[in-house]
């Protein structure tokens, strides 16, 4: 997609004098920086009222960077509105969950049904397009900015109805797929169906009385936020047929189907902040997310601070070294380009203490600057990376309608949450070095030796035919606890739990217990080790399968609580409790016995690798605590960041290696 | 009021295809279930619009269970409006506490006032009265489902008013009732008067800056919804005079007066959903309270889950033994059904995840139905205990004027909770296996041995007197802590706490300090026990009564904490704080002495009995963890739910016999 | 101000019958209660409706008082509306934080734009002046009633910006200010500037998107409201040239720049009410800054509780001689009146469980009425004492711009507080019993050796220059983290932290690292005392300044944690982290060190100095658990309260002495 690293940020020189622009383009040199993401936030800048439009500024900053040979990242300024829009089309405004209707501020701020919105916004993206859109320096357009927000306005309701009688044609079906005659719902008309939100079948703020309406409405609010990037993006390519196309996503964010999304996007984009106890195989997990929303392929790092963020609770700075360790983590996962937020740190309104490359001091004499500059530097050697595939045997199922509708469910435990569910299995791949492809429900599965669907509680039309197919192909499936429960419309497979599911499980699972926090039930494995397990305990019936763990506390001590059934050629785990995690990496071990680690010898270090014209590119990572001995393999071999020839020595925190094989 | 134990529950056929009714029809047999609950939730189904009702498929499920020779309990089906009255009468929402106007959505979702809800729900109730009203298998009728919510909405303010004028008749009596001077608020037109919600008089969600106008619409709100009930029911009479009306009741639930709701039932019914670490000492009183609030009257049990709730936190399974020993636990303290939420599992919405009788597997090989099936059995053979009553000699007052008002003070404490309070006093009772009956203010204690009044904080009008007459005529009072504070209108009855029970008391607490949660006082008693107390401490001064016990801690050390006084041929105790539980325990039994628990030695089984005939039906449960030894008593003699003679043994959790005597 | 000081406090004859009237005259006489604030809350009394107005129970109430000498203080009543005016002009309620119109009911409830409540309020004072300002007996006006709350209606925003046009003329300057090319907010006319809430740029409930708006929006909403205190203050003045206006202030309540405000009162009062857990000193800290508000005048105590609160969550007792004590300390800090809310408990509404001089029985029969008493029997001794002034030689700065703009910021850390912040640094002078006068930004310094200024975030203009006036001529200044960092704006003073103080500190601060609860940094001392330091850490670079603390951990372990700098003749030290108090006492201990605290040796009593005449008296009080021996100055001395020698003795909790010198 690139020709080199693209290495750079969120920069807004618009915020600032001339006189500051020079000195930006001498610091940013010293640290290698190619690439500016521009025109984030400028909408009332560049159209200062309905039918006027001011790009003289704009045409300034593109010019200045062209001139230094920058990568432009244009962004078309939609994330927020300008104010005398709001003045003139109150209708704008988005309306919340609460059904409060907002007024100018903040941002995200906007209706997706509006007319005006979309007639703006998509107008103001196709005359940067045709101002810039033939700019060779202009390297990628970026529509709009972190989309997310739901609207509950009454244009949005309108418009849902739209979308539910497209997708439903008929009222019967609605009612058929809503279960309206729970509650005596029933529809007789398109017209009686209202938004779910806090008035209407909203329980508090994360629960539901109907998650069947309240579903659609994620895809219709996630359809409809990615309608207005398509329009945005018809109105590029109206001039410009070429230049790739984003927006950044934002990892796991709930509100919007990534998968549905990156099919519209050029190259996938993500801003990735972690906070300063997020595990580190979360942000791993993330990015390999991001790399497979859009089928595998390498990545912008659109977004991340060189030093420390400003919105979590407790803004730590990142540690020396450290934000060389995340960026290659970053780049070992997919990515092929690094860009921060931001260039030069504002001076004023809710983002200024959020780090930047160039501080508040003004001047490259810091340590962020330095940092940023070492790794300018090394970056500029690796073009030879772009592209480069990161190979992987296991395969794990990540699905927005399943986040959606698992975090609906009222029962039968509200500390059920999806992210940590799949984050529980990742884990225990990181910890092997076993590289992981996040994958959609509708993926090819054949390329896999085993895939992973921990609460895999939706199985959509299809799934199970894909699901039995790679398994009786001689592919090792890894399940659990409450998946298979419910269709698209979140109507349960009647007959028996997993539904689908259970006859590649063989097994039977007849009830769910929930264990509050304070309570867990003891397991023991066939091997005689014992732990413990918490969250929800399946009562299962084999039906063909084996049993691999047994309860031995609760009145089912003695039945399975982890099963292996053999189905075709392969094989289906079932998890029916959350392990603890020494009993969980006992049995995945067992299970994904036929899948290679990077590495042939464990090692506590990250060590994930890139492949590209038959090398094989080692990125040597150390995030724990401890000093790591360096692998047996890579003595002698050369980190080609640095140039050095690595001898037998122990690896401090955050020391990262690049080896090339 | 019925021939036979109704078994069965809520029944939702509409929600299936008619081949799934026939295969209830037989697996329900199996079970011997022969009660349903149906048309809970059908109003949009029964009438798709204005002027059209629709009873085919009603008629169709009454039919089919007449002919099983069912005991239909039929709803009206109006605790959740169609979406085509919204659409058309938007009036019909309720107006939320923050002043918001709701949607079509969820249920229990209309305003009490709307003359349209008032007009439609009536008829429905009047055209199902007309239509089914004579068939001998409608054995009773079940008006709307588990009222509740409060409406805030301009039509309530309109009625509130009404209800004020006729309460008070001037606005200088309002004035004065709701002590407008202070904060001057004096009114000078009943139109100014607003509802009190988050926008006027509300502190939060909880207090209140003028209690006497918050209680004044707690009372109008319980009115209103029973006006509403009413209005149902006279439509029922009109083509139907016998069969018993009911609503299901919610326990404890704080919005609605009960005792005054249960005057215009003709039976009560409730529904009852312990959390998983609900004490059952609670459980039994909710059952007591449930049967007092109809002059100790048989109740139904409406609502219980065979296995698990879906709405809690978390939602564990009910133990094997269980449900059954609930069950028993229920009947014991005067419930005449037993009814299950729900006979088959619904496919989809938020309850899909409560327990039911035919579970998603849909067969009738599950560990629920079986234990279902099993109690069905035993049931069919216990139709003699119908109607027996539950003798008690201590009577516990319980009153929602007091529960509105002791919650809404600010001050003392914030943690100062109506149910807990009672709960505290009654589960001493509870372990002794005494009986309990629950009171309103104005029942007739002249049955009584004790009565126990805890936090009595409202004493309205006459209730000076009946107390006394009571103690002077032998009876035990037991008081306390934050009694005898305020008349009807939560004004204060002046002259030195505990006001009208003051001279009953002999004693007079001239200051109440109140303990933060990391704080408590040392008390002992007059045999030299000490221990601690917490929440509470009054200071008080002996004016006649005796000092059973005394602080020894703090600046008030060596002043009384609990007080008996002789009054007339009775005794008056007051207890000035909370007692940890032992130290309570020791003065209730010196205060109860005269009063026989069910067995002559103590047990932690519960043993509660019912009387009928000359005959005493013991229900001998075991709730705790340990094995309790069978009582001498019962040795010998036979379990009629099995029909074994017991030996002497150890009980194990959830084990219950049933004894006739 | 007075003759003598004023003991009484809030009076409502008004909410009693007139036979209470004369028991009441009765009972505080026997308290030597000599003052009455009367008609807090009588607007509905006093104009039935729009023009009518009655006086007839108020001339009474003022004519008993008077007959009884007492100094009564006159409240104009508009701090709670009548319904009628709700009922007759909506437009005079609040709109809130969420954009909810309030209605009638609850108290501080108008919109401060209202033109119908500007002219009824004030034309109510005018009135009241007209009548009884001649009245020698009324000592003191009292306005309105503890003023706060912020509104968010169009009339708000209509005003709002008009106040920001006043202060910025230009739209470009606006935009400047609030620094509006972020996110894009580039506003082209004022009619576009919305009011900053939960709508617009609020994010959360103290966070905000752009904090020059919202401070700004604070700094309106004070001026504002203090415009309403100035109608009425005007209305007053027309019939009433002399006498003393106040309002009630609430000590460090956010809202409200109390600086600003003293300059239009002639006295400032205050209400004192600490919670059970507040420290000691915490509440000398607040004293001395409502002495501080009005350049180190003594104030008037309005409120306290003689026993207990009722609004806390435990709302705990005063134990016997707490109030006395308290009450000295007040004096001690300088308030020359000692005032209770209320004279005699309420019957009815939230504040019927709040303490009184006469409480519910209703008699003066009680503990807290004989320890009132003490305190008035004393009182009438004490009035030399009255006008004299509390020296101290150390200043610490006070300022409401910053209080906001510091907790506004959206990052590093969410436990910066700024109350908290301050009173970590006074909390080591209270234990030191070193005097402390709490000061405006823009106060006098020369006259202070130690000026102490913790997270002045916000340099205001002049700031700078008057700082280092103060340190070139001798002073040593105290600052540290988080301080130097924004203009008025809260736009960042470029060029590296601590901006404009960065010179006199004679260090650069590169980066602020943010440590969560759990996590701490270890710290050394330049005399080898090592310890903890928690929430921020400046990693420092010395430029002048010498090191007086290093950091032992984390990766800036060696970098200087606690600096000093000479400058002129003077020191400035500089914290970066917050020391655990061990620490920090040293410190302080050090640069403090030519400041004479008021007792040669050390003692945990707190003793604290007022001079009058060349004498000085010394208050000396136990506010700790301890008994804690009489410092050897005292010993031989008469406490002029009880008229008693004092010898060697120990003096248990709460005991009090006034000595005079």
């Amino acid at each position: 997609m690139f020709d080199r690293i693209l290495y750079g940020g969120d920069y807004n020189p618009n915020q600032w004098e001339k006189a500051v622009w020079s000195e930006d383009m001498r610091i940013f040199k010293e640290a290698n920086i190619n690439s500016a993401t521009i025109n984030v936030f400028s909408w009332a800048k560049i159209q200062p009222s309905e039918n006027e439009y001011y790009f003289d500024e704009l045409d300034e900053v593109i010019e200045m960077l062209s001139k230094e040979n920058y990568d432009i990242v244009l962004a078309t300024s939609t994330a927020a509105m300008p104010g005398w829009m709001y003045k003139k089309y109150p209708e704008v405004a988005h309306v919340d969950y609460d059904g409060r209707t907002h007024k100018f501020g903040g941002r995200h701020n906007n209706c997706p049904s509006s007319e005006i919105f979309r007639k703006y916004s998509s107008r103001l993206a196709g005359k940067l397009a045709e101002r810039y859109g033939s700019n060779p320096h202009v390297t990628c357009w970026h529509i709009n900015n972190e989309y997310g927000n739901y609207c509950y306005c009454e244009k949005c309701e309108a418009a849902f109805r739209v979308w539910v009688k497209d997708k439903y044609q008929t009222i019967e079906a609605v009612n058929k797929a809503w279960n309206m005659e729970f509650w005596g719902h029933t529809l007789y008309d398109f017209d009686e169906i209202v938004v779910p939100n806090a008035l209407s079948e909203g329980i508090g703020y994360d629960k539901t009385a109907f998650a069947g309406i309240s579903i659609d409405y994620c895809r219709f609010m996630s359809d409809s936020r990615l309608e207005t990037f398509k329009l945005e993006k018809a109105a590029i390519r109206e001039h410009d047929k070429d230049t790739a196309i984003t927006t950044n996503l934002m990892g796991t964010y709930k509100g919007l189907d990534y998968f549905k999304w990156a099919k519209e996007l050029d190259i996938v984009s993500w801003d990735n902040y972690p906070a300063y106890d997020t595990p580190w195989s979360q942000v791993a997990m993330t990015h390999d997310l991001m790399r497979g929303v859009k089928d595998q392929q390498p990545f912008m790092l659109m977004e991340q601070t060189p030093s420390q963020q400003n919105w979590q609770a407790y803004n730590s700075l990142k540690k020396p070294g450290q934000m060389r360790a995340q960026s290659y983590q970053t780049i070992a996962h997919g990515a092929d380009t690094i860009q921060f937020f931001q260039l030069r740190r504002s001076v004023g309104a809710c983002e200024k203490f959020h780090g930047a490359v160039i501080e508040h001091v003004g001047t490259e004499n810091t340590r962020v600057f330095r940092e940023t500059a070492e790794l300018g530097e090394e970056l500029t050697r690796l073009s030879e990376i772009i592209g480069a595939k990161a190979p992987s045997e296991v395969g794990m199922i990540f699905d927005w309608d399943n986040y959606w509708a698992l975090e609906y469910t009222s029962g039968p435990s509200v500390d059920l949450k999806y992210v940590d569910q799949i984050h529980k299995y990742y884990r225990y791949f990181y910890d092997q070095n076993i590289s992981v492809d996040m994958l959609a429900v509708d993926a090819d599965f054949s390329n896999y030796k085993v895939i992973v669907a921990p609460v895999l509680y939706m199985v959509k039309e299809g799934m199970k035919e894909a699901l039995q197919a790679f398994v009786e192909n001689g592919g090792t499936l890894i399940t659990g606890f409450m998946s298979g429960i419910v269709d698209q419309s979140d109507n349960v497979h009647l007959g028996g739990y997993p539904g689908p599911l259970r006859e590649m499980c063989g097994i039977w699972a007849e009830e769910i217990d929930a264990l509050a926090p304070e309570q867990s039930n003891t397991v023991v494995l066939a091997d005689g080790t014992t732990g413990t397990s918490h969250l929800l305990c399946d009562i299962i019936h084999l039906e063909g399968a084996e049993s691999l763990a047994e309860y031995t506390s609760n009145f089912y001590a003695g039945s399975p609580a982890v099963t292996k059934n053999n189905f075709g050629k392969g094989q289906v785990y079932y998890f029916g409790t959350e392990l603890e995690p020494a009993l969980l990496d006992k049995i995945l071990a067992d299970a994904t016995a036929a899948v290679k680690p990077v590495l042939a010898e464990p090692t506590k270090l990250e060590v994930a690798v890139r492949e590209k014209d038959g090398h094989r590119y080692f990125f040597i990572m150390n995030f724990t605590d401890e000093e790591l001995p360096l692998p047996a393999e890579f003595v002698g071999k050369t980190d080609i960041l640095k140039g050095h020839v690595l001898e037998e020595h122990d690896l401090a925190k955050y020391t990262t290696y690049l080896v090339k094989m």
